[in-house]
């Protein structure tokens, strides 16, 4: 007798049951809830190969409750994947390949990392329009090497997020027809019953996004799911959410109560509910019939052939084009990348132009926009006035997915989750930009991005008080100090268009990603000593005979500042040395003897000067230095006129260097 | 003959171009959109007095598209606040009352500080909700003493935002029948034409959200609008939206294109336009007639009056609500307070128990919540984890608007904008909580708090690695320094209940907001000498005879680390002295005395210690001191592996401390 679906459903509830009762630590509620659904995905059309992870074109899954982790672990284990039982056993310890929440990178078959809630749906609307950017781009008649879908698990919590809004309003406007979301709708929160605190139409809000909305359907009845995700299958025109109405916990002492989701059911619980579902194997011991219904591994190896075997008769008719997808999907950067960099870098030396950052930044954009296909820009509504689109950006079409530039509209976390999706699909660079104090928006998109390793690129413009007149509400204080305290993340903070072009080349060559802080104001051309290397993150700009008496650190928008004032200081006798310091992570990686070139740890007098929350600095003018910050809130008024208040000028940071020399 | 209502409107329309001119900078496009619906709305029944601006019971405005501002300060010069002409001329200059968005405790009768788009109409949710739950606490049958509506103007930014989505849909949750929105539907934003990027169904969104929609009407017809605002007027059971289909730079060149958004139109255009609606006065000047239908003054003081003589009448009938009223209104808190937080320190100081410090904040909230009425508590759907729900809290009940505590949903950031709502409004101290990590959700909110110096709490639990099992995306890192780095914000990190108390007892005694970071895990009990003042931010805990050879300084969880650490530093000769340091912006605000008593800046031998990203430290051990910090992301697995690997034992102190010391 073949094994019943139900069963096979069981051996998820009975791997995350053990997992969570070994660990003594986990959430039970919603792998017991969603385990039908995710049998009825995972062993019905959903297209992989446990063989290999990466396999480009395998269909993408997105669990947005990321709590759920051990129904992803499971499926893994059950399908093949290299994901062992003792891994399972491992679950949410040191080292294990089962963190708590899904883990991009450090666990084969998790292809994004989620918990954070909302985050999941959001990066998957990206990942879903990668693929159809990437298919149009690729595809030729007769040759369809892009073609997968993106399905996604999520909860009420997501939905109750705003970022779910952001991106499933664009979702409907992109049409993005191969996003299937599930949506598992058992009515409780950490809270309780969700009806004190949710009780909008969920069905009605995403049909106004222009969604097919199917259900609700039973969430336990393996039929109603299989025609539920028929029916999304077939609407190629439009996402799909598909409402299962599911009970949490299910089958356990704690069903439909909130106290199933956090904590482990404890051990008497536990083997009552595997007895309640008639499971009666071991801990982590799956009974050979039912392994092998759940077995992808032949299946998934069929796929990913006749895709290879695609891929080949692609190369023959299309050897320009495979070029390109390979080397995309690879994330390498075309060759020709260093040399347009190093002719823009000669040019703006011959210039000598004074521009704002974020205009430098533009004219950077638009000599690797046109070389680099993988380069997909945008903004959150803000296209004009942070220079993120070129004269060779093409907007979205939905119509024909042609385009290399989103207008993603005023929301910046889901333009912040929708790059992230983008990048961790493959195949793209997104970069795209707002002004820096919306930042905070999307700070936890970029916190995602910098946990992930994904190579996205933040071009945040008007990055100090020199906003001006739109006052405090749009004038960064403290988002420097924020956006350097994020691991993984590099900061830079060009001065020029020079500094500007080295920014976007190490931005460009890391996997990792990258925030631009730019200037909304025009910036002098910085001439620069022979043997200056910005790509090393900090750099003596201006040198004195012999020891410095001080020493100036600048960045952005104060290295010409720094420079004023050691004329003023050098004309009186003072040996000034100047430091830009664009990159504060990069320069600090940098070896010893080169650190100690720039920043003699004999000099102690030094002043560091930014537009910014001051404290940072403390780590390199210590306590016998002194920086020149701001540590309260802006002001509406002029530029120039916050410049003299706020005491960002030549004079104001020759007095501070003589205060400290004196 | 009487003026028209055009006329009127066009008054608006004048003032801000001649303001936008002026100032050669500005947002032309809002005002002269909105016009129309502001002359329906300030002119008929918008119930304020001029006079005082912070007379309790006026209906509240919020211009959620803040940039919009010439249209507030017109409104607010036309109808007769202290707002001349002349200030209307200094638009968006050093020290003037009219700065480039509207700024909260800056001019008379801005309500709420907005910009960032969103925020507007998620904090009028918390506003409209203040006002439901004072009247339900203090009318009395024919003593209707609170009784104001909250409207908003908004744009399609603000329904772009996620933020929109979370506030609207606790809105109607809710079912906060006094919040009228006006949806200012011109179809442009600033990259063009939003068909591109925004095409969902606002109206079937805000009915899936339980909300009366109207309209569109057309934004410009004035009687079409004054029907859709007495409609609105007429449901008290739902919020209301109204869309205004109206025209961007109405009656300019620059009518229907985004071009009029965010830059002044130009003298010759300005002209035109003025022309073009028959605006023949000078520059700032108002005809008399039309400034005499504007004036508001006299209803204004008459409506004020009527509400004074109410209030005489209620005081003599419920004098002890009366008092507990004016006391609100004027925010101080109960006489009482400072002694129920003693005999809470006195308690503990007794009991010495090992806590977890998100359990000492419940147990302080625990006698706070009785005694204190104007608490609101809540959370982000974590109540049991961060403990701001007490035996004392009872949910919010919005079929009658009686409760203490609010189940947000997982909507961290509606929930830190309804927070600045309620505390701006009047009436009540918001606190809630959720886990740090997602405290980037809500950054923006916090941010806001910072700027309109709103006494608001939040309670950040899982303050570090030591949230174990869920792993890095659970785990904070870079927040603490990112909350610090807030200006006006103050960041406390206890060690146990005695300063848990104090961090309380100093959030509730500011009018700023404070960020409370506590532990998931127990922490010891910490024996302080009998002249440590907690209240001073940071104090010697532990001293030596003699001076120092080190210091170790300490925040929360990592306190009793540095006590451990100086056992065994001092066993073997070692003179140390541990500071405590719960937070630092309150000790730099110390007499230097002070501070130089408890970090002798003769001893650089220093080393500070907190599970956070280190940098931040560098200003208190500079360069010949050492910070015990995590500079990575963290991992999944139990707490105490964790501080094991990352190097929080007393063992991991000792080896940092001689290392230094050698």
């Amino acid at each position: 007798m073949p094994v019943s679906r139900r069963q096979c459903a069981n051996a998820i509830r009975a791997l995350a049951i053990d997992a969570i009762e070994k660990a003594h630590s986990g959430h039970p509620g919603a792998p017991l809830g969603m385990a039908d659904m995710a049998e009825a995905l995972w062993r019905h059309g959903f297209r992989h190969n446990p063989a290999d992870p990466a396999w480009f074109n395998r269909d993408r899954f997105v669990l947005s409750n990321g709590h759920a982790s051990m129904l992803l672990y499971s499926l893994l284990h059950l399908t093949g994947y290299a994901l062992s039982a003792e891994d399972l056993a491992q679950f949410r310890q040191w080292g294990s390949l089962t963190p708590g929440h899904p883990e991009y990178g450090h666990t084969p078959g998790v292809d994004i990392t989620t918990g954070p809630l909302g985050s999941g749906i959001a990066s998957a609307v990206g990942m879903a329009l990668a693929e159809r950017l990437l298919a149009t781009r690729f595809n030729r008649p007769g040759h369809t090497i892009v073609d997968h879908r993106t399905y996604v698990f999520l909860g009420d919590g997501c939905l109750m997020e705003g970022l779910s809004h952001e991106a499933c309003s664009l979702a409907g406007v992109w049409k993005l027809g191969k996003l299937i979301a599930l949506y598992d709708s058992n009515g409780i929160s950490i809270d309780g019953k969700v009806t004190g605190w949710f009780t909008e139409d969920v069905a009605a809000r995403f049909k106004a996004y222009g969604w097919q909305v199917i259900g609700p359907v039973d969430g336990h009845d393996c039929d109603a799911l299989d025609q539920a995700i028929a029916a999304a299958r077939g609407d190629e025109d439009r996402p799909s959410l598909i409402i299962c109405n599911t009970h949490i916990g299910f089958g356990s002492g704690l069903e439909d109560s909130e106290k199933s989701h956090g904590a482990p059911l404890g051990a008497e619980m536990a083997a009552a509910a595997k007895a309640a579902l008639g499971w009666e194997a071991e801990p982590f011991v799956i009974p050979e019939d039912i392994a092998k219904a759940w077995d992808a591994r032949e299946e998934g190896a069929r796929l990913e052939q006749t895709w290879q075997d695609a891929l080949v008769a692609y190369r023959q008719a299309y050897p320009e084009l495979w070029e390109e997808f390979t080397r995309r999907l690879d994330g390498t950067l075309p060759a020709q990348t260093d040399q347009i960099l190093a002719d823009f870098v000669k040019k703006a030396q011959e210039a000598q132009e004074k521009v704002a950052t974020r205009v430098a930044s533009k004219n950077v954009l638009s000599v690797l926009v046109p070389a680099l296909p993988e380069l997909i820009g945008g903004s959150a509504d803000l296209s004009g006035s942070v220079g993120t689109k070129t004269a060779s950006s093409t907007i979205l079409d939905p119509a024909v997915y042609e385009g290399n530039y989103i207008c993603y509209g005023v929301r910046e976390f889901g333009m912040g989750c929708i790059m992230n999706g983008l990048a961790v699909h493959g195949g793209f660079i997104p970069y795209a930009g707002t002004f820096m104090v919306f930042s905070d928006y999307a700070k936890h998109a970029i916190r995602l991005a910098s946990l992930m390793h994904l190579r996205v690129i933040w071009v945040l413009t008007h990055d100090s008080y020199a906003v001006g007149e739109d006052g405090p509400t749009h004038q960064p204080i403290e988002h420097l100090n924020m956006l350097r305290s994020l691991p993984n993340c590099d900061l830079w903070r060009p001065c020029d268009s020079e500094e500007c072009a080295a920014a976007w080349q190490a931005a460009l060559g890391r996997h990792n990603p990258t925030c631009l802080s730019l200037s909304r104001q025009g910036l002098p051309f910085v001439a620069k000593p022979a043997q200056a290397d910005i790509a090393r993150g900090g750099y003596v700009v201006r040198d004195c005979d012999g020891t410095p008496d001080i020493i100036l650190l600048g960045t952005g928008s104060e290295v010409s500042l720094c420079l004023g004032a050691a004329d003023v200081l050098a004309a009186a006798g003072t040996r000034v040395r100047v430091v830009s310091m664009p990159c504060c992570t990069v320069f600090d990686a940098q070896d010893a003897d080169y650190r100690e070139a720039v920043l003699p740890s004999a000099v102690r007098t030094r002043l560091a000067v930014e537009a910014s929350w001051p404290d940072y600095w403390r780590r390199y003018v210590g306590l016998d230095g002194d920086v020149l910050g701001i540590d309260h809130f802006g002001a509406s008024a002029p530029g120039s006129v916050l410049a003299g208040e706020f005491g960002f000028t030549v004079d104001a940071v020759v007095a501070r260097a003589r205060a400290l020399l004196a």
